[in-house]
């Protein structure tokens, strides 16, 4: 049966534009069918998968638009998680794709509702994260997971991040990274104003609400994108959402030695390590 | 039916000693039947559950001799965070145990295999922690989770905790606090020698290996307990244990309110939240 | 020889109003001269010291107007690091300020510049920090320190701060607290968008430079003020500032008490420190 | 006049002897004088330097037998921080050593007393730093700096820094840099068995004193070497020391360039710094 296939390139970056011709122009010469970006509205529940070619941000739009489809990203912007494809590697990984040597991971998404006394401001879900955030002055947030209260935090505010959003804002406020298979969200406070600063991880079945206790500016943002200026009172929860956020990942893909290279996570660059090492093709987070 | 209780106490606390007659009596005034700790080693996969009078580690102990036996702890010690029923509310404890009203939580457990060539030296398990970690001097390890080569860290060690253990070394090291429920392990390096210090959280199906890679005095110490010396090329692995860690959790119990006094997890004590909170006879992370 | 003092109160907090109107009779009655805010422009370089009635902010604000008086802060704000009497001992405050019991603890002060090409866009001078922070999305900023490039900060910005500055958004980024007296700046990155995160002290002498290379919004911060708008090729230059920041430092203050107390630093509330403890008439920072 | 220098090879490492020889020979048909490491204990207070062909190690042992004479190190070990020139530069480094190229940059040394009731078992001094540490199991110490009283720390332990020692365990234990020139010692707890975490930095004036309130095993570590086994109730007094430590510097060492890619604390590899940078012949720490 014919394999079909979306196809996706950045806006405004004629490489990736360029290769996603000859990547469409390859899937038809191998008998697969094609859906571009006008026909994607429609089809794409009916996809085995969808190519973006960009960065991070672009596949974090894809999935926003087209939850639950398997993306495979190709990396031609700077530091791409999400895009486990090397620009150079698309020949190859398209090979793997067409042949069916991949598997899909499957990470959470974050639900995210803002209230307002009885109003529903937002209700929207995440991919990476949900951060209520101070402009350019400190502000207070009150967090409670479950109903409990855990503590009034002061400082720029707080960080909701999913495994696959954990190394991006959650890591640069000091919480921890949470490979993927992990059925946890971490809530990390961002920049607080107390010798207290830990880091949380809670299981995906978590509540975890926030009330903002300022009068200053501050913000919601989903997935970096600021959403709705917050006031004195207002409520934000997070919960597990519906959605699914599904990877494409290939043969010989290895989340280490992404950190590795990616972020230059190398304690010891010179340093061999004295074992032979495998590449994850099955990692314990695959399912 | 009868309920049937085991009742341990730990030796060397007068206190707990008399608390454990007095809730041996209460038992029997119940119409429950009570195994003290000569009976245990026989009985124990018939209980309802094990009520232990002490502190984190006479639990520990416990749970390392009866696995899978759900135990109500008692505290009597300085910081509990097992147990966790406080020495003044035992009769209530106590009624709410002997009238169901009460839930298991159920956490994993780590097991640990220490290799030196192709002998296993230790095959072992534990509930909160497995560390590698340095005498007085600096050491390397090689960190390898499923197969995978991470880092080669050079500081004190490297600590592999579940979420029961994570409040305890984990924290300590710099690491996030893993909730109830969230089904991963921590592994944080201990004052690695680089400014690299980000700590990880992997799936609970994850193979974390360690390879020792130097010369200096070291030890292999599970659950706080130094159990080996480690020499150069030997190899830690754990993986989740087959036993599960199963905790009484009564109505009314609070992990953070618990983390907060107990802590002192404070950051503005003065602070009231806005919001009425709940007690969690049902958290997220309950099974 | 008669005492000269200015008596400064917050705007807007009729508490610190009404103070200031009793200690002004009280320093009457106690043959001191007082010189209110009308003529504190004037007669500020011949005063002994300005009592500041009100928190840290009125503090920095005096400061910032009439440098180099010694200020006796007095505490009526939520948590006043440099207000160091409270408000209740506002008598026995001044009783030692009028009989001489009191040192003087001087701090330094950054100077900053911002240039934008050959243009000096802004020329001023900080008591806690000075502040390039980004708005709600990523920024980079180069750091120099004495013509030495350090590195390329991807994240939300970076902190120079002084000892006294250093318990405010330094500590609150993860920064380290310097104590009064130590000569240095402490230079700590806010969220950097790395598993590298170490925090810097150079010393007084040192000249710190952040080149800010986004084009993302962003803002030049000074004692919590912003007061500019970051272009990309901007460059904000740190060096110690001519004027001095001098607290009146009555006996009986202790920097670590308030510490413990003000922020909740108190690893174990219930631990009694084994040895009998002095207050700090003469700490080992006071010149 | 001819300049006089001591020449000091790291036993056992034969490369390092052979350049030791190659220096000897150089240094004498340049013109000067030397001293071996048999004359050393005795014409030591006479030599313009030492150079020292090592690691850090050798640097310290040097710097302990022979105080205040400046050291020049010749990096032959893995990581040198203190042995600041490399290796294969060793010619280039005797150049400017005999033509006055160099100035001489001066750290402070801790002296540390140990005090078991009136009796002082350890009376010493150390270049990098002084460690209360914990053998394998979980100890207290209390703080305090000036008499003042700070906290009980559980943990680990806790390490007083200087600024050159700060990049070796301070750091690894999460504490601050503290470049050349910082007046000032950091004082960071090792792995606190708390979420309060916070470093500090005193003044190079303070007292900074430990009483150790546990049983178990614990040593005090003085510049790496543990020197003695702590009991309940000792007290470990830190003050600055009457020597000095003094390294040549030589023209073009860069402090930030060796912390760079040492540690490879390069958080984006691969990032050009926009502005032309110098070397630091003279930079501010210098004195």
């Amino acid at each position: 049966m014919a394999r079909r296939f979306g196809v996706v390139a950045a806006h405004g970056k004629p490489e990736a534009v360029e290769l996603a011709d000859r990547i469409q122009r390859w899937l038809a010469a191998h008998q697969c069918q094609i859906a571009n970006e006008e026909a994607l509205p429609v089809v794409w529940p009916e996809l085995d998968a969808i190519i973006a070619i960009g960065g991070d941000g672009l596949i974090m739009r894809v999935a926003h638009h087209y939850p639950d489809v398997p993306i495979l990203g190709i990396n031609v912007g700077r530091v791409g998680f999400l895009a486990l494809a090397e620009r150079e590697g698309w020949e190859r990984a398209l090979h793997d794709l067409v042949h069916d040597r991949y598997h899909v991971q499957e990470g959470p998404t974050l639900a995210v509702q803002l209230e307002r006394g009885r109003s529903v401001l937002v209700d929207a879900w995440a991919i990476n994260d949900v951060v209520v955030r101070a402009g350019y002055q400190l502000i207070e947030v009150e967090l409670y997971i479950d109903g409990q209260f855990v503590n009034t935090y002061p400082g720029d505010g707080m960080i909701v991040a999913t495994p696959q959003g954990s190394t991006a804002y959650c890591m640069a406020a000091g919480g921890p990274v949470l490979t993927a298979g992990v059925h946890g969200f971490a809530v990390t406070p961002i920049c607080p104003h107390s010798p207290i600063r830990i880091a949380l991880v809670v299981p995906e079945q978590a509540t975890i609400e926030q009330v903002y206790v300022s009068d200053r500016e501050a913000r919601l943002i989903i997935d970096g994108e600021p959403v709705a200026s917050l006031e004195r009172g207002d409520l934000v929860r997070v919960r597990r959402g519906k959605q699914a956020f599904r990877l494409v990942v290939l043969p010989g893909t290895n989340f280490y030695e992404a950190f590795r290279s990616k972020f230059n996570f190398q304690i010891r660059p010179e340093a061999q390590p004295s074992r032979r090492t495998r590449n994850a093709d099955t990692p314990s987070g695959a399912r």
